[in-house]
């Protein structure tokens, strides 16, 4: 049984005015924190007072990259050629990394965000380009993102380090792919079964697809979301259980 | 009388399919150039190109910063606050400096643009929230600016080293600020006399105001032009006239 | 005593996934809203959705025009030429036009938001292009505003008719001008004070200043805000007040 | 043989201090303005200076609407909902009426730009989307496009008028399709060839494919381009060709 597990979840969601989400009360749960770089969400002030937070804490600051869409919070997919995707990566986790550097911590990974992430989970060539931007930056910057994926083979080509997350409230495809959201089983609502998926992956490293086989997920990582009061609550209950189950929920990356 | 003086122009201040200026013709007059951060221009795509140019070159990259307004080119002067403008500065530096690193250079120092350059020579707090920004990046990096402005002063609150800056081709009052552009005598046009103001501030240090006094100015850097086909030609005379006069354009900061 | 009074409240103020206030429980309450137009906030969607809604409510719809400055909320100072803030003002009018007519109503009026509210009242540059773009859409269209301001000027002089607009939560000093919000007294929140000071506006055409001085103010609107609970909720006694003292709340433009 | 044609090109596609094509030069030979209208390109000033110019020379303008993409230039596809998509429609078809109210004239016809024009010559969700907001905002404005493509059937079903363009410097397959972009015979440069095919098409109404098979394509309109030196010169060519040959060109709608 592994010691540890990272929590991750999306944070910094805000732009001016506007909030998403309940930062505060997320920060006291992950161990790590997918900062929006300003494409999706996240203006400069708010990612520094995320940075400021995280580092406090000891929580680790990833940069959650996105396609430049504020209007549609990242979540369309857009056909960008990959070498503008590229450099809109590489700005973006240059833009946190100096946000981080000020309040006293630095950029520990980087995560696509909303279409971006599904985009790069099959399409080889943004896959690429969000990979080549890392390793342009940093080589030893890991990625998070999506086992099996054409993120991760993105990775392993670039040199860049891979780092598996898996996601306790979505239902898996016998093939370790995640149920998509417009079909039955796709998202898992019951607490008590999260949480108990939650532990499977840290302790047996699988996860029960939808039709009952056993697939192999080894995350170093779990996604929890924040948008809505119940799935902090949610995240808590995980965060609790594991303690409680002797898994320390620790950074993967320091 | 000194051996060396740099030359900086504004850089990569096209947008998208937009361009400003002929950047290939002004990397091969200036020693320095002064990078669009994506706030009044600049995209992530033209600002790694001008990097990876410059970095050819021996070009010194700086941190063009503006204020968040592309459709006023940052010339509209806004009631920024200054956490919000340091927050600003701070992630167009830092996205720049992710694609200098990409490109195999880095980010030499940072000069504010348009409407902040000059809300930074008088208003001290606009000032400082660009010298506090500079400082949380890295105190070490120079912010090039109008010497005896708020600028300067912040800068040296700040602990950050400060450059002086002068314009060959700008009239200036007996007090060594510029002729605002509204009056006579702020811009000069004459090839020869804006060469031989060039030469007098590298070896004199000093320039003739509109009044005839002589009033010091020692720059370590002259701001040169290449928004048109004739100012793009005035750079070039300059720097020809330096290397002539024994002067080599080099870059303050390496 | 006037049969009836308007109550005006901004609203649409989202972008994208983004909220902010509860546009449904103002609609109930208001008799005009000041639709956010895409500058300072209010994505197409969302002004379509309040459009459909106030339609449905036969709430009147204004354009709450801004600077272009969705990181601001259109809340910060900005320098902007005439003819590019009438272009913009312009613009802002035609896109909700468009919007409100597909919903079934039209936009009776504009209001200018935030920073430029503050600018129009005293800059007689930004209320006159305010005027003329309002002019050049529709001269029959009034613009809501504080009385005795530029903008009240200019659109005397644009031939536009302006509607004087009163704040039954701010202080007033004795020239009738608000109270600055950095100064004691500028915002009441006594629920039974503010109701008092609504019915002598619509009654008296009066309000006690800050000196105890009385100051005729005679607003066909009342502006009220909705961007908290606690704001809501005093919307609401103010619209059953002026009901119960037989005002009956009803838009000044139809 | 029809006396009179179409000529339509794509205007005011500047944004800010960035200019692109020559307007002037282009409203002197079109007899539609296909206006930016603030998503991909065209600022508030440039379309109400678009639209100044083209009243004055009895232009018909037009909305040439986009996606959501400055940094793109609208050129790359985006997967946008139906309702978003519909409401950006005529947020931007309102925006520029408002424009050309103010210069004396109005909005005579829809066109979308790019990467849209392309995703609703097949998509009969985009193409519906632009359909219904032409219907909502008036019935009885032409939407322009391609001839047999799901813009068509989308007017046809959304009851508004379609006017069908055609390319005089694009190669055409046997189905009346353009020859994609990144395959042989795409674009035609030859002056001579360009012009022969522009007149073919006014007079016979068909145009010879890549396999030299004869295909019916009977435009209103002919769509030129201007965004190079040549471009314009072509587009002059076609203009005198025209009207030598006894072909009025005049815009198909006013």
């Amino acid at each position: 049984m592994p010691a540890e597990l990272d929590l991750n979840a999306d944070l910094g969601e805000g732009f001016g005015v506007w909030r998403l989400g309940d930062d505060d009360a997320l920060l006291d749960v992950v161990s790590s924190a997918n900062v929006a770089c300003g494409f999706h969400a996240g203006d400069p002030l708010i990612m520094r007072q995320v940075c400021a937070r995280a580092a406090q804490l000891g929580v680790a600051v990833g940069a959650q990259v996105s396609y430049r869409d504020l209007a549609g919070f990242g979540r369309r997919r857009m056909d960008v050629a990959p070498d503008e995707l590229a450099a809109d990566v590489l700005y973006q986790i240059g833009a946190l990394e100096a946000c981080a550097r000020a309040e006293g911590t630095r950029v520990r990974y980087v995560k696509p965000h909303g279409a971006l992430y599904n985009a790069a989970a099959d399409d080889p060539r943004q896959a690429q380009a969000i990979a080549t931007a890392i390793s342009g930056f940093d080589a030893g910057l890991p990625l998070l993102g999506l086992p099996g994926s054409a993120m991760e083979e993105a990775a392993a080509a670039a040199g860049v380090p891979f780092v598996a997350e898996a996601f306790a409230d979505r239902g898996y495809l016998p093939n370790g792919r995640l149920v998509p959201r417009d079909q039955p089983g796709a998202v898992l609502t019951e607490v008590a079964a999260v949480v108990r998926r939650a532990i499977r992956f840290a302790t047996d490293g699988s996860v029960e697809a939808t039709d009952g086989t056993v697939v192999a997920v080894r995350p170093l990582s779990l996604c929890l979301h924040g948008d809505t009061r119940g799935a902090v609550d949610l995240a808590r209950s995980v965060h609790e259980a594991l303690t409680q189950a002797g898994i320390s929920v620790r950074p993967f990356a320091t």
